[in-house]
């Protein structure tokens, strides 16, 4: 399997993991966890491939990716009741999944050798447009929306540190996993130590 | 008229007055109800055509289908006031267009010779997404989410009767059929009788 | 550059305002702006040329729009406090863009030289469909929607002119002002002197 089909795969298993999990929150049956598995699964991957005008979409040329997000949401459905919190299993687990969409993404762009800005957009939608349907589809707030926190900043670092890396190696393994940690650990941090960019206040500068 | 385009037709005609009965809810004027008419009709089939890569995408090669979604909002728009309950009446012509979205889904990806993990997907997709994007733009919680009811479990057990079906006919007609009758038995059965599988219980296993 | 090219960089600058107001609303960080202004200033536009099959995307093409609205953001998330009310700056933005995006998107299928209603609608979806995703994304009830007044009303309109007009202009510089014009007008008088079209009321007739 080539390391671009690997990461894909991994992301479709994480992000499918979340969906189950944002599907127990809306005690959804079975059927139901699957379809927002799959929506979350390979969302983001599938507008990506979409507007790079790759055909076939990644999980139509490999319909096994499906079955990847069909039994991560059965198991998800028969065991998330054993979770102690499952949000917080929600935002980390999501986290991961960004971490290696971002590097799917990029690896992807970077193989059509699109220019810079687009193998970063490419990771950015990449990572976060499967989780923000996920939850615009169930009406919560977007995690990449969330106020204070590192979420697409992360993801537009770490594709940022694979660009800058690429010319220096050969092959993209270093690069992506470059991205994938330093995505990760943005986000991590954030979610951990309270990381984060300043945000706007709207409150008037004193005169 | 081949199969194929009256199913087109016959989904978007039904889903437009869903859509139209929705904008009713929001007390639009007569464009705004035309706008989401068009959405939900057209929706569903619009992301399957872009998936498959379908080229010009069914309502581009027949503006015709427009004009049948366009005529649909106007009629609600002046005699939804006579409904008793335009609640009622949309949920179930929702369930009425979602069991022939579906067979068209499925007939399309047939068509194309699709696998059989893709025909059940492109026909859940064109069966649910139009409604789905209905309910999100409006702000409400998407049908399919609906708790304790059958929807994606309707539209995944319609499309895999036409895929069991298939080897054993000549031709879509029967298998179609069948994938219609199906999806909307289940939906009405869950309507009205409360079908349902089980759902995701948040309650731990006693100890 | 050309004149489509001008349109659709006019409208990404003022729809990328639009969508860092909204990001300033929601109090995000300076990547959480500029991920917004994207979304909103190339959504309708890249739906569009999905649509249209288009290829590359006009943004994949031309990065530099992605550039145009990330400074946009910028200059917003540095200025925004100063504005004295950021929703009426954001609605009056709102109704510039949509009459340069709902240009851009007949420009484009005129170029294609679609029919009159697929001119027409992929006029409205540029207009409406980026500022739609705006709202979607951070959880309001999209402007198009909005009870009372002219909207996709005005797009429809405008472009109505534009397919008009055509037949008895040499290119399409005029057409396309006037449609620009035309929605703009009938925006501005819906938000300023209130113009609007009947709702639907749900009152039953009198009997």
């Amino acid at each position: 399997m080539s390391l671009l089909a690997l990461l894909d795969y991994a992301a479709v298993l994480v992000f499918a993991i979340t969906g189950a999990l944002v599907a127990s929150r809306a005690q959804l049956d079975i059927v139901g966890f699957a379809f927002i598995a799959c929506l979350t699964a390979v969302g983001g991957g599938t507008i990506r491939d979409l507007l790079l005008d790759r055909n076939p979409i990644f999980w139509i040329e490999k319909p096994s990716m499906l079955g990847v997000a069909i039994v991560a949401a059965l198991v998800v459905f028969f065991t998330a009741h054993f979770l102690e919190s499952r949000f917080r299993t929600l935002i980390w687990l999501d986290s991961l999944a960004l971490a290696v969409a971002v590097a799917a993404g990029v690896g992807v762009a970077m193989s059509q050798e699109q220019s810079a800005a687009i193998i970063i957009v490419m990771g950015m939608i990449t990572g976060c447009m499967g989780g923000l349907m996920r939850d615009v589809v169930v009406g919560q707030l977007p995690l990449v929306l969330t106020q204070g926190e590192l979420y697409a900043t992360a993801a537009l670092s770490g594709a940022a540190v694979a660009v800058l890396l690429a010319p220096y190696t050969q092959g993209t393994l270093y690069p992506l996993l470059a991205c994938a940690v330093t995505t990760w650990v943005l986000r991590a941090g954030s979610l951990y130590f309270g990381w984060h960019l300043p945000v706007y206040k709207s409150t008037p500068p004193k005169s």
